[in-house]
């Protein structure tokens, strides 16, 4: 059986972590940060001062004109956008896979479902669905008062700031949901490019400059400027022409932003989804019923793009019993069976590690990828840990989000300890939960706990793969985002970027 | 014709100022802030810190019970409240026009309102309206990935802080729109009582207690704390249970608390309703037809419960014209005719008078209640002043509400200083367009400015008299409120408290 041991980990989890120690180790001694393929890369600079203002005078120029357009022309800006990634798929993928070593299968799949969502977001612009159109009629007669007709319906906000993902160069980023549907419903954007991905930036930019000026849309409608330094992004949120932010990232950047548009002499909506841990619930049932199975979905969830995903389930929990072993057996087999896999960029690979190292000091590392991974190559083992409860509870590190292959497995004694172990945890963009008989009576202990956590929660299912449609929910509570009200994937992504305006006693139009 | 004189602004203003300030002196000398009769009545000491976690851990408590009730016990429980007010009128309209001399016929309309809005929260509660289903069924056989079944719907957020208005103590206090749309979607309650109107507070809070009772809700459900201090409503704000803000008050305390609530560890969503000066435009078109009507129509908005709305016309702007001398005659003789109205108590007479004195720096006063107010009974005269648009740009006291029966009429050059003034204004919650033949070129340029700045634009109408409805919105962009996509009256109130949660994969219901 493969148990926790408090004082010493056991032999194994010495070998494992000697290895990785001296990998870590080479690394730093023979890798730059910055990988020496990247020098000969065209360089991106930051935007000045004067190009940020430049830029959101443009895009409030442009609002006066862009949101009083027909939705058919926004529709069709939105569907060049569409075909210009379909025509370009070839040179964007290869593109942005040679900044973010995400692989070709992967991108393309991207890249198919940014165009998909960008022709939704099309519809919703053509349709007009997103005005949410409501009235009251009058009554003149009505006592004690007469009661006037009312309409509403949704407008813009205005220029609206975009600030997208390293791990999504295409779907969150500058063609993605925050851009499109801030776009379709009338606002203009300016987007800070990624500095993981620059130049596959700069390529959708320009497939956006190329559909706007083939589908006639007012000059400064949509720009891109780069800016690595902390100062563009302050800026772009700071300045008085900025009505909204929307931002993917880290939770430090976005808690650091967020107060930054708080405190605008106009405090502004400021969008941001951070990080998440994604717990998985293992109820015994399942446990019984399907260990092996479930055990090998969750190595391949958090394997999935180098476990670069925001909804990549980071803790599983489970109660102890005799199935656990089996769980914990196959998850050790699948573990490290699994290939080493290429990270975004170096950064991104050395901070994983240094979280991982973080987790040692309360929890064991039970499994690694056996193949050692290509440190030049920025790739990184799936790393699987297992703790107790009051272990995972007494160490922050653990309950933070470390963004890559690497998962925790929580052990609690019992039902009690597993709800109590629920209601501990912060807010979170997913929670899944695997049922079978004679769960029931937990479930219903822990589903209002879990929807509570969560923005969005799995039946028998594992986190990756948010789908953008119409009943989607990309959120969650703080710190998983700064407004579980509003979703970043999906068709009501637009409503971060619109508010209600009432019309009363207007002639019938 | 009234003309305005900036350094000399004539006789009848420099005899009006003498009066005013004789007044205002004498005021000083002899009445004490809060009047000799408030010795006399029941006190309301503040909540201690011990106190408002009690009444929070109670709420939180009370929540995972309160928002699991079948709609229809929540229904039955806001029926109660709302046949309480009406059962009790007599006595809470007797007490209320004690605490805030608002007057019986007003205070009468206010509370049938009450009751009929609390009604539509519980038709609200009763239909799960709120709730707003969505789902994507499920395609197992999609590529490349199959599509699992996704439903989403709304849940409460968890237990709200609800800090009333001191000038409606029903609609807008403790049985107000946010306690019943926070209430009606599952939310449980912790009212601060409006220190204006304490002893009002505790009778409808002992009502709701009742109805709590005979409807057999949890405990905690509900509950009132007073706070004259700071502390008491910093602390409700501060408290981790709490999990969404409702505040109707003053730009200088919604700032602070919005501060107070974006630096929490956990940050909350806060919804302040606060100042507006809600603009009135008057067209040459309308001017030239209508100008005694809409001289009679607007002192009597500006007069109207004396002039304590959120929505009274703080300002009117119109185009120098032939027509312009005889809206002004009526101005002045409608206000010289109004009688001067207590307000709501001393202190907030005292500000007003304040207000309007530092508006003679800029502005002409031209006319005000010929009858003397009685400064003993917290009287105030209505009081309306004129400018230029450079001096009204040039004074930021002129672009601050003044809480009280004044306005300022903004004479401007053209239709481009119009326009100009127009695109200057902060956020307001309405705005106002009187239009006439010959109108409609300029309402096609200023329409989408005052929606850009306004929640509600009211054609041909006067502000006050918000419609507690479906399609009703009353908000507005910055300073008017803290979020301009929600609204704190009408049916669509109770989407400050909720959002959404996705259900993937789960079995049919």
């Amino acid at each position: 059986m493969v148990c926790l041991q408090r004082k010493d980990r056991g032999p194994a989890h010495r070998r494992l972590r000697t290895r990785y120690q001296e990998d870590r180790r080479h690394l730093r001694k023979h890798v730059p940060l910055r990988s020496v393929q990247s020098v000969a890369k065209p360089s991106f600079p930051d935007a000045s001062s004067e190009q940020v203002s430049s830029a959101l005078r443009a895009a409030e120029k442009a609002f006066s004109v862009y949101r009083q357009l027909p939705g058919e022309r926004r529709a069709r800006f939105l569907e060049a956008i569409a075909d210009g990634l379909e025509r370009d798929a070839e040179k964007i993928i290869e593109l942005a896979n040679s900044e973010t070593s995400l692989g070709l299968p992967r991108l393309q799949v991207e890249l198919q479902r940014t165009a998909e969502q960008g022709r939704l977001f099309a519809e919703l612009a053509r349709t007009g669905a997103w005005l949410e159109p409501r009235s009251d009629e009058a009554e003149p007669e009505r006592k004690p008062l007469p009661k006037p007709g009312l309409r509403s319906h949704n407008i813009p906000l205005g220029p609206v700031v975009v600030m997208g993902a390293c791990n999504f160069p295409l779907a969150i980023s500058v063609v993605g949901t925050d851009t499109m549907s801030a776009l379709a419903v009338g606002c203009t954007v300016v987007v800070k490019a990624h500095h993981g991905h620059p130049a596959t930036c700069e390529k959708l930019s320009t497939l956006i400059h190329e559909a706007a000026k083939e589908t006639d849309m007012p000059d400064g409608a949509f720009s891109l400027l780069h800016g690595e330094s902390h100062r563009v992004g302050r800026e772009l949120v700071q300045n008085p022409s900025t009505k909204a932010v929307a931002f993917t990232g880290s939770l430090k950047g976005g808690k650091a932003l967020a107060t930054v548009a708080a405190n605008r002499p106009e405090p502004i909506p400021f969008y941001a989804e951070m990080g998440s841990l994604n717990p998985l619930f293992v109820l015994p049932g399942a446990l019984r019923e399907r260990s092996e199975e479930i055990a090998t979905g969750y190595v391949a969830a958090v394997t999935l793009s180098a476990g670069q995903m925001c909804t990549k389930p980071g803790m599983l929990v489970t109660i102890e019993g005799p199935s656990l072993e089996r769980f914990l057996k196959q998850s050790v087999l699948v573990t490290r069976e699994s290939s080493p896999v290429a990270m975004l960029n170096a950064g991104i690979r050395d901070n994983f590690e240094a979280n991982v190292e973080r987790f040692t000091k309360s929890a064991k590392l039970i499994a690694a990828s056996e193949q050692a991974p290509n440190s030049s190559a920025n790739e990184a083992s799936c790393q699987l840990f297992v703790t107790d409860a009051s272990d995972f509870l007494g160490d922050p590190n653990l309950q933070t989000e470390a963004f890559g292959p690497s998962s925790i497995i929580v052990r609690v004694k019992d039902e009690k300890a597993l709800l109590k172990l629920a209601n501990s945890l912060e807010g979170t963009l997913t929670a899944s939960l695997h049922v079978g008989e004679g769960d029931c009576a937990i479930v219903d202990k822990l589903l209002p706990i879990l929807e509570s956590k969560a923005g969005r929660v799995l039946w028998n299912g594992f986190p990756p793969g948010v789908v953008p449609t119409h009943a989607t929910h990309h959120g969650g509570p703080w710190p998983a985002t700064t407004d579980s009200r509003h979703t970043s994937i999906g068709i009501f992504g637009y409503r971060r970027f619109v508010r209600p305006i009432c019309r009363q006693g207007f002639p019938s139009p």
